[in-house]
């Protein structure tokens, strides 16, 4: 099973996509840069999709769903935005096929012309402020805190399963406020949202901090994000919530009313995470073994495995099995008996491996005389024999000490990878070595341009909860005086 | 608030229309064809996902993420599926914006026309089971149930808010099976699955039972429906489930080879519901004073409007409600505390009996001193002033009462509305007052369509579960013999 899949020291980027097909996540469908998310793949975006639904819940944001298609005017009213989105995506001109006179199949009916082409949406800004136009009046019509689950589509020319793709899953947060003060306390709830996600559920210990503007989102005054290390010691952006100032009220003029009668415009932010998490989730734990699934996402957490010769030791073997689910299903845990009688032990063991379950159980006939188990955990892919008594109560913490574990790994790996730097010759050198290099940014564009262009190494973000940076310094690149560390790494 | 809403008796049309729109369900966006579903419509949406998608796991249906974009040549594939669904469709032909030349905003880039077009998925057969060809070789790889909850487009040249829209949200289950038995059996229990949500949750009665050859779905052997009757006695498609037989199994070649080593098609089913569901929510219960909505599916179960002079007696009450609100969310239900200071009693009143809430209770000064509170409810209209001693318990009662009232009132209109009737001239005059008319039919399309053509009525379903159908008789249009009847309506 594992033979199938390159190893990380070979060919990290191969293992990565042999990992996502081989343990059934995902695959490329025959429609260029579409993925396919195969049932078990989904089964943990859904998990992800559950818990941030009731995180955005909690801080007051409702649910909303707006329409695929934006007119393509729309996208000349924002000026940044549109030379940000409105380049490569997805353009509907026709609404109707009809049969080929020469009799080839179907052709597209020429009469059936749109007068205005429709884009399939990139990012919903656009149509979410047209909307929000006839929504706002007075004051007490805000704050708005609207998100959406949706698809949207980028034309990507090169396209990778998860981390990029035509046609991606997420959900853009839209919200709309009275003034500049609150509607950036949103944009920095939501990314701690998106951070204690990271951390909590995904186990994914990551930076929380400003883009410089040259990494904003087109239309943004500022954007936060959240960046991981992947163990190839690459940068991951996993999350970003934007500022978006009076930008997109008055490209679409939204204005309300405030409480002393004046009219002013409204004031915006967007936030989203894409199913770009799931190869975040993969990259970050995922071992020579196969995947490595944090409890809290697995879609099974225990997976039992029966070892036996005979019909009859089978069927004692499962009827235990079955006792020890139902006590566990009674705790909130999600197990699975492979009971598959087609297949040897080993494969259903290097199968589960694959797949990440988080804990495996193994009864054999003497484990059954003894009232034992053997208990595997795939984290550390150790084993020990344990008493059936209380096995309950052992799995519950164990799950829990794999989460925790599998976090304090990740976090482990990042923190020897995070160097200070201050010379441009080491930088040149540890950039590609997969490191994050916290160095002096003098805060001109020009200077990260540069060194982009040299090193391909980016502004990761100007962190806010993770690092120390605030200290006065020289930037690494010009020379020129610096008030702080920011994070450079080369990123995916 | 309820005076903007049309009365039923005026217009029922129009009433249902300012009722989607003033209850704050959805709107047209603009977007030809395209709905904006606002956070309330949207919430109820929500709750009708997560009881469809529990039901569904329950009988081992997986969810998983096909495609947005179909290739057009997928679609000449099934002879019968593209005269169904490759005609009104939204086709993307290029890939690419950019500025105008003359500076008036974006313009499509004319060189990135595509090579194939790709149609918005109007449903997904095609790309799905192009999909499956590589997930079967073997008896083992089966049975395949996959449900995707997705937006999917259809090009209608007349919307009304969720009963026909371009583009919807709606759910597809796509199963593979060995054989025509079990694949039968699965199209049964997803329509099964339908009608008891539609019952249970939405306290909708239906009528399961087959379409007529002509009413199948395009490429199915046998589609399968339930059918509401709304207010006005027209019919509503509420869900349907298709034995698709081997169709799309030899349209895309997909073979499975058998215990005995022999090759053979693979046996497929469909079946979806969408936000149409809403529609008939709407239709079905709501009444002039707005929106009915069953407890199961209702955002807000309960609210609380407090009734108060002075500053002190607000504070009295809403400490209270809050009391009150505890045990009842403790219970599991879903609270409201209408604490808004602007407004008085009676427009709170009248704006949660616009948005369907089942039960409203409001606490003045004098409920305070006796111990008790006024109960109103949404379905019935009526109030009576209740102990606030056992006042969770009697909630819970009331709330399940509402659920089968709300059934049972839809189910006696529906009774008093059905009729067997056998003659010709009896049957004209009856399908235009809205009546569903249980008639005998020969069997032949002939007939169907020459009944359609005269009266706008279909044969809604051959009933399976609702109706004694089954007896010798004459066609109520041709004379000639039948051997059961079936319904007959006007339908949306």
């Amino acid at each position: 099973m594992a033979d199938q899949i390159t190893k990380r020291s070979e060919n990290y980027s191969q293992w990565y996509s042999d990992l996502v097909m081989k343990a059934d996540l995902a695959e490329q469908s025959q429609v260029r840069g579409c993925m396919v998310i195969k049932p078990y793949g989904y089964a943990i975006w859904e998990k992800m999709q559950r818990i941030l639904d009731d995180m955005f819940k909690q801080t007051g944001v409702q649910n909303a769903y707006f329409p695929l298609f934006i007119p393509k005017s729309f996208f000349s009213r924002e000026a940044e935005h549109v030379a940000g989105f409105a380049k490569e995506c997805a353009v509907v001109t026709h609404h109707r096929l009809m049969n080929d006179p020469d009799g080839k199949g179907v052709v597209v009916d020429p009469s059936a012309k749109l007068e205005e082409e429709l884009i399939v949406r990139p990012t919903s800004e656009t149509i979410i402020w047209s909307t929000y136009k006839n929504w706002i009046t007075s004051w007490r019509d805000l704050p708005i805190l609207c998100n959406q689950w949706a698809n949207v589509v980028r034309w990507e020319m090169r396209t990778r399963l998860f981390l990029r793709t035509a046609e991606f899953l997420w959900q853009e947060g839209h919200t709309a406020h009275a003034t500049a003060e609150e509607a950036m306390q949103e944009a920095r709830t939501m990314v701690d949202v998106y951070a204690k996600f990271a951390r909590e559920t995904m186990a994914l210990p990551v930076i929380e901090g400003h883009k410089s503007p040259n990494e904003r989102f087109a239309g943004a005054l500022d954007t936060l994000t959240i960046e991981a290390m992947m163990q190839d010691g690459k940068a991951l952006q996993a999350g970003t919530s934007h500022f978006l100032g009076q930008n997109f009220a008055k490209s679409f003029d939204v204005q309300y009313t405030d409480k002393e009668g004046k009219s002013q415009y409204v004031w915006a932010t967007s936030w989203g995470v894409s199913t770009r998490l799931m190869g975040a989730l993969v990259m970050a734990h995922g071992d020579d073994n196969g995947l490595v699934l944090p409890p809290a996402l697995a879609p099974i957490q225990v997976v039992m495995v029966p070892i036996y010769r005979k019909p009859e030791e089978m069927e004692a073997i499962l009827s235990k099995m079955e006792e020890i689910k139902k006590g566990l299903e009674a705790q909130g845990h999600s197990v699975k008996i492979d009971n598959r009688d087609t297949l040897r032990p080993g494969f259903k063991f290097a199968e589960w491996e694959l797949k990440g379950v988080p804990v495996r159980l193994a009864i054999g006939p003497r484990d059954l005389e003894n009232g034992t188990v053997e208990v595997h955990r795939r984290d550390t892919l150790t084993k020990e024999t344990m008493s059936l008594e209380g096995i309950g109560e052992h799995i519950a913490h164990l799950l829990d000490d794999i989460q925790k574990n599998i976090y304090q790994k990740a976090f482990d790996f990042r923190q020897s990878n995070v160097e200070k730097c201050d010379s441009w010759d080491e930088f040149k050198e540890k950039i590609t070595q997969g490191k994050f290099l916290l160095c002096h940014w003098d805060g001109t564009a020009e200077t990260e341009q540069k060194i982009k262009d040299e090193t391909k190494a980016t502004i990761r973000c100007i962190p806010i909860d993770s690092f120390v940076c605030e200290e006065e310094g020289k930037d690494i690149y010009s020379g020129k005086p610096s008030k702080q560390r920011v994070v450079f790494a080369i990123a995916y």
